[in-house]
């Protein structure tokens, strides 16, 4: 297909030049002292974007490692856990959990909503026996695009004067959406690079608070790639217990770079804009919105329902082929019922109404029954808050 | 500013990331058997875009070059041309001619048509004499949007039985637009990378004809940089007479690749696409499109009036500040009256229509009158006219 | 520190341009077409590599989480492994099964040899109850550059008439020393990108045989990352499991193509020659190599002992500061004792010599007792032997 | 050839992975405020590596764009200007001035040392009627070898009290070895991209002095692209006449940052390190250097007689296909007597070691008569000179 490719999947998110020439630099020593600077500058980079003081872990892996890495690290075999069942990512996180002997009590859920904190709190309540050692949570829930509201989740936990850990997988909210590691006292933050950092895949990341770390060095779950206590000891010198994946590290300080120059709050407040317009977007064409709770719904994807007897894969192929734009097809129980569009990382608002534009016009090709108009809905959105403004002219 | 920049300018044109990768390779012996190949591939590869059999010269240096390249290789102070006042550019050409003292007959217009060929034909039937040493057009003028039928020029100088040599510019239009050097009798084809080619700016061209280098063997004007016999004479060996520009020729290589890969007459189909979407645009917008006439309205760009009392420049520095797109200047006379909408070169469905929703909500912040509409009149003209499509989804 | 640095530690070696070219691609969707057709490329392509018709699996991680996957797919705690101590990595794989509560029968070695095939015969000879149910060898020990024979190793397994799996490290040699994963009956053969394969660390490898996979089904020890059987299920159609390094793997097609225009018997040959020219160069100084067995020196990297008295690391920064090259450090038991310059991957006769001088003019400045001529005896060596040769001028 | 290629031709230089990347970013609007900021920087960079407060123009052209530029610019037909015969360029700038109706005394030489401030000052001093209006000298002769003594030389114009212009080549020099062109009342210096400046070949340049600027108003060749005026005019908005060859800006920005780094006076004490450790390993082999006088050899390449009977170039081609080092050809009259091994740009000890191993393996290979030990030599001659150091180890 001729031209740029619209990549409006909801991660891998597009790379910025900048980074794809920041990772194609010459590989070094992993033991010099030349890589200790990158070292120990990615790694105190990275609190920054966690909004921590505490260690970060980085690991050569995708952010399923990630999610292994804070289970190992913290559970033992039949420990139990509480899980709400977000979506697809949540059901994979609660089946990794499962193989490593973990009970997951798993609070069901539609698919169309984050987390709910009441139902986390009622949960912990009962258990007066503090039987759950870890409430793990989906930040962002990709397969679905609705977030789950962390800082209530903690209300919850500490409501009902719960010990367990707190454990919350932020692969598709990190630099995207508002978090903070240390304030709302999560224990394991789970990430990867592929998303909000901007980076192709390749990095998996732990934050992880002192609590966590206590409960590393008690727990029997045998592991050495995962673990913690090693990396963090040689961390302290900006090296790595075993060869980290340098280019991807040249990257991450890139992007961290850039994260910076554009400012956090731009950054978040970037993405909830070009959300609010994608939906706007979504409702002129009248078509339903997956998450059904407008205050959960994602600022980074989109999950968008096809009509009833329509197939979105189908409808995908149609985009693709004709118009060059990639859309995350639906995952798990809603497959071949939604299409999602990745509105994060390296996105603005006409990279943004372009691949609206692709949506609207294959919805058509494919004869998919919706009402013309979202592009100009979404163009209404963003017109308003599009970012800066100077004077019109007169 | 956040995210992909739109560089929506009539030239230089965005650069497909194959092409930037190609030309961050390692430069090479500029004397060598690897050199020679590529010498040989890319002055070979250049026939096929120009559709001649006959030479093309490759210069280190922008189309303006190019320009002074194809005077002062065929005329002679004294010599008397005939050209047409399309724009800008053809402005500029007659005043490199009139610095090498060529007599320029200026056919004048009103920058909003191609070059006249009744009114060549005209000029050329009086001139019983042959007084006229060469016609000079430019094929299509950057500064407007603007064609002129070559074709049409060329059956006029027939017409006419007038022997003066035909000169073309296409520094905007090779690649992008229907242009057949040998067809049409084309005795020097004028051109640059930075549009069609998809390369950054850096190399000029001229594809010579028969009767232009024998021209070239009388005429009287010194000579050395841009000289054919010299360059020509080295070139057969797959080598240049000086040191070439290495890196852009690898870029050179890799875009005749890439304009086969998709097939020269789906590049000219695409830019029509793209072209007729634009119009739809600001048609629908209420404005007016700078080119009066349909037949001639280009493909690569579209040029845009300003409702008067609207700054065009202070337009497109509220699109570029709102919306990180640049949009191309009017130049010359129409200076700050008009904007111009680069369709060309690494240019898809997609990235227009990002593009066109620029520059309607543009319109808006800067509060130019105008009627909203525009994106979906692209979207319309595109979405039966896009490019390949699969069966729609029952 | 000026000009082009000299990566010469045995690993990660320098990655060509062509290589850091392919990673700086565009990210496409994990999901696609296009995708599949990459990951089906280098999925079949690394088979040629391994020397297998069977399946070869690709991790996101480094060549540790590689060794940690060959454990925990086929290895149950309490089940004993026989090991050889061939040096460093020898003994970091030894502690990785032990955290998994493997036991390791460890034969002692002095880190200047490669296994034993004979003492591992024995050892299997007097296991008559089948208690060891694998062999785990490092093929070639990059801590000190002894390889072990692993098809002598195979026929002493043979030979002692034991079923037990025979897992083998090939981190540092695969692609740079003649490996044959099926000739050899190999069970798991792991290995990583960053070594003869060129590519930046970031990718883990395992060839894993039939009775690999069988043992696979059986054993005990949790795991969801490393679980061979989720990825081979899904690699079939050219996916992973989870998000792929994708840029890395763009770099995999890139190196495998790369091999095998070189040729993957010339790329043997051609570290032969490089290492035995470094080795000259170490007997030239009057240095001693701290592989003592001829047979059994690395084509990838040479290990020098120091002089008593002096220490390699402060050796070691003199010529980093004064030459801008990276020489290996010592590891584990031999640290400060032992330099190690690597010759693998992107490196040929001219590369080699320049860190050669820089090595002797670094000896000088550090004041390390040697002789000169440790170049000449270099060049003396790669003279007659120095690759494709052509007549000489009368 | 597999592996790193060596290219020591003297120019194009290797170009630095930093530039490289540079080079590669996406191209931008040459009319935005983006690209004043670039024009800008470039602009005023250039003034302190050619360490002049005057203005410096940037041309899309290679070195002998500029030379023909200095001519235009300044010259008229039927002047006369005094040239000194150093070798093949000096010789083709010659033929460039010729060709625009210059006449040109031309001082004979015998290509083995650089222009004599005598022999210049004696002409001048014969020319009472100042005849003569320019007096053009190639600072750094890149066949052979020989750099001429500016200062001397402009010494020798003011003793004979002599108005003429002068201008300076400084194609192959610039960035490599010192020089003034305020301090030494440089009327025109003349200097390309692809030497000291290691970037791609693509960019000309002409440093400029008042005096040079008044004759250039005087002057009657006609000119258009070369022309300075024009130049001038638009630059000091950060702009250019006509579209700038924008990713070898960037190239150069990077260039003029790298240069800083490592400090101008560094740089040019590099390149006396390594032309002297070079010729130490021609006197080594018993081969003879092109340049007689030890002041004038070239700190940026040295040129080398081959022995009677053996013909340089099938030398280059067994050096080339047996080491994949690239080496210079000779040129014009010393064609097939001579071989130039470039030592200037990106270029450390480790990386001339290893080239200057290449040369003398090639001679063996080639059966050219010499003795070996050049390499060590060499080694011997940076060994104490070598750059910063760091105390031995005890």
């Amino acid at each position: 297909m001729q031209g740029r490719h619209f990549l409006q999947i909801p991660g891998p998110s597009p790379v910025p030049d900048r980074i794809l020439r920041a990772i194609a630099m010459p590989v070094i020593d992993h033991r010099s002292a030349e890589f200790a600077e990158l070292g120990r500058a990615v790694l105190e980079g990275c609190k920054t974007v966690f909004r921590t003081t505490q260690p970060v872990i980085i690991y050569p892996s995708s952010g399923t490692g990630a999610w292994e890495a804070a289970i190992v690290n913290t559970l033992s075999p039949g420990d139990t856990v509480l899980m709400a069942e977000t979506g697809h990512f949540a059901t994979l996180w609660r089946q990794i959990a499962a193989k490593f002997g973990i009970k997951v009590e798993f609070i069901p859920g539609d698919w169309r909503r984050g987390a709910d904190p009441a139902a986390i709190g009622a949960k912990l309540a009962e258990d007066k026996a503090h039987r759950i050692k870890a409430v793990m949570v989906v930040h962002n829930e990709t397969s679905t695009g609705a977030t789950s509201r962390i800082a209530e989740i903690r209300q919850a936990i500490d409501a009902a004067g719960h010990p367990a850990l707190f454990m919350v997988d932020t692969i598709s909210s990190l630099a995207s959406v508002d978090y903070r590691h240390d304030e709302w006292r999560v224990d394991v933050t789970v990430s990867g690079s592929q998303k909000g950092l901007m980076l192709p895949p390749g990095l998996g990341f732990n934050a992880i608070s002192e609590k966590a770390l206590t409960a590393a060095k008690r727990n029997t779950l045998p592991r050495s790639y995962w673990d913690w206590q090693e990396m963090l000891k040689i961390n302290s010198t900006g090296f790595f217990p075993y060869t980290p994946a340098t280019n991807l590290l040249y990257g991450l300080r890139e992007a961290i770079a850039m994260l910076h120059e554009e400012g956090l709050e731009n950054v978040f407040a970037r993405h909830e804009r070009l959300a609010a317009a994608c939906r706007a977007a979504v409702k002129a064409w009248g078509l339903e919105i997956l998450c059904e709770e407008p205050a959960e719904q994602s600022p980074v994807l989109t999950g968008v329902l096809m009509p009833t007897g329509h197939d979105a894969d189908r409808f995908r192929e149609v985009a693709l082929r004709n118009y060059n734009i990639s859309l995350g097809s639906g995952l798990g129980k809603v497959a071949r019922k939604v299409f999602r569009i990745g509105h994060l990382g390296e996105c603005n608002a006409l990279t943004l109404l372009g691949a609206l534009a692709g949506v609207e016009m294959a919805l058509a090709d494919a004869g998919v029954p919706h009402r013309t108009g979202g592009v100009m809905a979404a163009m209404a959105s963003l017109q308003g808050n599009g970012g800066p403004r100077i004077e019109a002219v007169a």
